[in-house]
């Protein structure tokens, strides 16, 4: 039945099976997330598994489970959440005013290539606020991402901040093509500055490189954020992403949530829809991160709901992974279970039910199978 | 980009989305369930939401959504789970010993033709008894349904009881081809009587005819059961099925469980790798069933693992809906959120981490883009 030959029991590559203390690790990790976003007044969404392709982001097209529904259409398993809940939000919820507050809980579908040994089924959580565009709505999820990863019981997480206005206004300042654009985005990223010299080298007049350069290397304290400010003061549109972004970290500093905090203006790359704030959360342990969002206020608009909006999700594959190297992956107790045992099936199963009505768990003694 | 045209909000057919209070409800029922099987001692398993396609049912293909995986194999999105597991537990569980408890929670997905109006996605919860072929396992299983029903607030529910070897033994020694065989598992399903006198018109014996036809009208209550032996008692096979049948019956009623029990020897249609008991669950309300199950010995050979099994499922969607017609789906209370103010939005989030500490619901007045 199929093109390549796999034995019986063989996975196909990228999938997922958890069972028993890894089920109830995940779940646990789930409730304390999902309760600190109904704690900030979250409301749940479920979301379908698919729908049409053509509402999932571009740049995910080629990472894209898609298949042809029985009325021709071109169907797509959701690689992401967010342009869902977009749509939803400019359909479904229309009636609703904003601001508009919505967590979701599931599985994403991305394709991987077989070799690379990623999951191509990734379980992410995460929360949306739309109808907000203030200070207050991109300081509030930071704070709900923070409670989550201390719900958790994650140690030593960070909150590193930036602001897609600042490389787009220096970018589109230095009138680069759209190569050298993509070239810049890649060796900013790798804080490689002689790199960023060398793609701008001719390209940019001298206070636009200087300042391209400077971005590379300011991934660190907040406190460096005026020095960013200077590095960055010929441009209006890279001083007013800061600006913004520095107030976001004042309110964080003023709730006491400082500590978590870090600057990176250096991560450019792989922002698809944001517009504004982008966040990552790492903790020690992890090499990549387990949390990322920001703001997007140009995805509504696709749906005909002009909103702005920010959110984040968490991924619950790399929490997980992220607790057990921080040793704090305890499988919740169970209670123990009664062995039920008597001398009929009738018996046996009537001990079982009171003990069941009294509260405990129970283990039916039934017969076995062959092996 | 799609074959056929729709709005930019519209969703596919057959597709689900819940929003808040729906959303709730479904998660109470769903912790309800899975605490029932917790308390049973079974296991949760979260398989992977697709797999090679000739891991599930032939009788599903037609329904089955399937893809082409990276290195050019056919793979599924699970139509069923019970398959998924009955290889899991063949494959990656094949150290556990038997028996082998296991739920899952989940989404399958099923191509249903655009203009049925029903549910491509659907949400099932269910537990198997791997490795168990006895009395206690068919009888255990039935009580947990019962006490799943009962624990979601299900009212006058009923365990309708079949056992796929009455008809398959009666239409085996009656010697009838694929053909009649098919015509006549509708006939009985739909109860009717004449219908089956028709099929049966010159293809089998007088006594086989008679048997064949009172399972049209065996449905109904258990004490029933002594008539239909008498019905069959001309077959081995179907007398053997019966007495088995009777077992479980005298189990759940000298547990306490008999008023929940009835008996329908006519359900002989769609049972696919049934081997024995067969159960559907009824309430009023629904004209469905909201949960099903029976044995299956024989579908874990399938992959190198002959063990037998029992197991069951329970529709989430038509639960939730079961519920709501019994007027019993009260959304679960969430605390009142407290609304934080505050001068700046330092102060605000402040208050707003200071509630959170203190146990409290919060929603951050903060403000409002366009609309």
């Amino acid at each position: 039945m199929n093109g390549n030959v796999h034995t019986r029991v063989q996975v196909p590559p990228g999938v997922q099976c958890f069972v028993g203390p890894e089920a109830r690790r995940r779940r646990r990790i789930e409730d304390r997330v999902l309760g600190v976003f109904e704690g900030w007044s979250y409301e749940e969404i479920i979301p379908p598994l698919f729908d049409y392709a053509d509402v999932f982001p571009e740049d995910l097209a080629s990472r894209t489970y898609s298949f042809v529904g029985r009325d021709g259409s071109l169907l797509a398993l959701r690689p992401d959440f967010t342009s869902l809940l977009a749509k939803i939000a400019a359909g479904r919820l229309l009636d609703r005013p904003a601001p508009i507050r919505l967590f979701y809980s599931g599985e994403v579908l991305r394709y991987e290539p077989p070799k690379a040994g990623r999951q191509s089924e990734l379980y992410q959580m995460g929360c949306e606020l739309l109808g907000a565009k203030s200070l207050d709505a991109d300081a509030e999820v930071l704070a709900v991402a923070a409670e989550c990863l201390e719900a958790v019981g994650a140690r030593g997480f960070v909150l590193s901040l930036g602001h897609v206005g600042v490389f787009s206004a220096l970018a589109a300042e230095a009138g680069l093509d759209s190569d050298r654009v993509e070239a810049l985005r890649e060796r900013i990223e790798s804080k490689d500055e002689a790199g960023v010299r060398e793609v701008l080298r001719g390209a940019a007049g001298p206070e636009s490189q200087a300042a391209l350069e400077r971005l590379a290397a300011l991934s660190d304290d907040v406190s460096r954020i005026d020095e960013a400010k200077a590095a960055v003061a010929g441009s209006r549109g890279a001083s007013l992403a800061l600006e913004e972004l520095q107030g976001v970290i004042a309110a964080l500093q003023h709730a006491g949530l400082g500590e978590h905090l870090a600057l990176d203006l250096g991560e450019v790359r792989g922002l698809g829809y944001y517009t504004g704030l982008v966040f990552r959360a790492y903790a020690p342990g992890l090499g990549f991160e387990v949390a990322s969002g920001g703001r997007y206020d140009h995805l509504l608009a696709r749906f005909g709901r002009p909103l702005p909006a920010v959110g984040f999700m968490l991924g619950l594959d790399r929490l997980a992974l992220l607790l057990e190297r921080q040793g704090e992956d305890n499988v919740p107790e169970q209670p123990p279970a009664d062995l039920v045992a008597g001398a009929s099936v009738g018996d046996r199963l009537r001990a079982a039910l009171e003990r069941r009505r009294a509260g405990a768990r129970v283990r039916l003694a039934n017969g076995r199978g062959p092996k």
